[in-house]
């Protein structure tokens, strides 16, 4: 088994993971089922405490286990990891476990026992949910509070996203629709004015 | 005057252009004031009717011209335009007109006449504010719907993003914290399994 490289975020940073807009899986489990779907649609909404927000549309299997359970997985993924990304997207978890069906391995979450992945992924981080039934209903989109987050420090380390040429493996995915996914690339420094 | 490449982009497709997460611009427009910021948190929340969610922090200018007016504009800016990106979100819009002291040329836009940005961008649509309260009070998270949308056709065209070598300075931009930027690059296509 190959050893990990991820290492704790602290929840100051967490938000951080998602500030630049990738491509995130989400995943479940609630009694003996579990589930992983893709969401395009995610967004930090505060960083101290770490609170995002995520479109889960109210049919999905995802969207009934969370809001059984309380709490919800979230990954990002890699380049690596571009066609399981877009396939547990496609299929629904209610025709059968994606996790064996694709081969994905899991690890349990420290805090709220959900199912991570190490392998092909940037981050992962545990999210509990805060329940807001009028944006839910109306929108789709689920609160939720960060309350455990790591990162493989070889592309996130000291609070900072580190993306370069010999990390390629692992640049997150920015869905454009249909399975092409822009790939986030070498960055850019702002000048001041 | 430089022509421009500004093509019309169907509603139904509005929702694309921040489907992979880029950093945008609001702008805002009430009686003789206008302002510009810099937002790195949004998401689409549905495709039809085009609707989104933007974090617009409650002491901004931006949320009061925006509250006081209905709407807002959403700009997606490249490459090209990542120092004003940042040099705007970086100052607040009470000090004094950040379009004149940035140089920042604008259009009105065809239904709410906010002002939109053209020279610099991949992407404008203007936006009528939903309000909430709730959301908005609590997480700064402010819904709308897009009313009217444009993008330069060298880089979306027919619904679709077009992200190749040749227009890397309509690449969009993506935040990873303190005027550092990821570039939206070429595109990988997901293999089905």
């Amino acid at each position: 088994m190959p050893s990990s490289h991820f290492q704790p975020v602290a929840l100051e940073h967490a938000s951080r993971l998602i500030n630049h807009g990738p491509t995130v899986l989400i995943t479940t489990r609630h009694g003996a089922v579990r589930n992983i779907m893709a969401a395009a649609w995610s967004m930090p909404v505060e960083f101290s405490p770490p609170r995002i927000s995520v479109v889960i549309d109210k049919h999905t299997y995802t969207r009934e286990l969370m809001q059984a359970s309380g709490g919800f997985g979230l990954l990002i993924p890699g380049v690596a990891f571009a066609d399981q990304t877009y396939a547990v997207g496609s299929v629904s978890g209610r025709e059968g476990d994606k996790f064996t069906r694709y081969g994905i391995a899991t690890l349990d979450g420290p805090v709220l026992g959900l199912p991570l992945v190490e392998t092909g992924m940037a981050a992962w981080m545990e999210c509990r949910w805060i329940p807001e039934k009028h944006t839910e209903d109306a929108y789709d989109t689920c609160f939720a509070e960060v309350v455990s987050a790591a990162a493989d420090s070889r592309i996130f380390a000291g609070g900072h996203w580190h993306i370069h040429a010999d990390n390629r493996d692992l640049h997150t995915l920015h869905h454009l629709g249909a399975g092409t996914f822009a790939v986030a690339g070498a960055p850019i420094r702002a000048q001041a004015r």
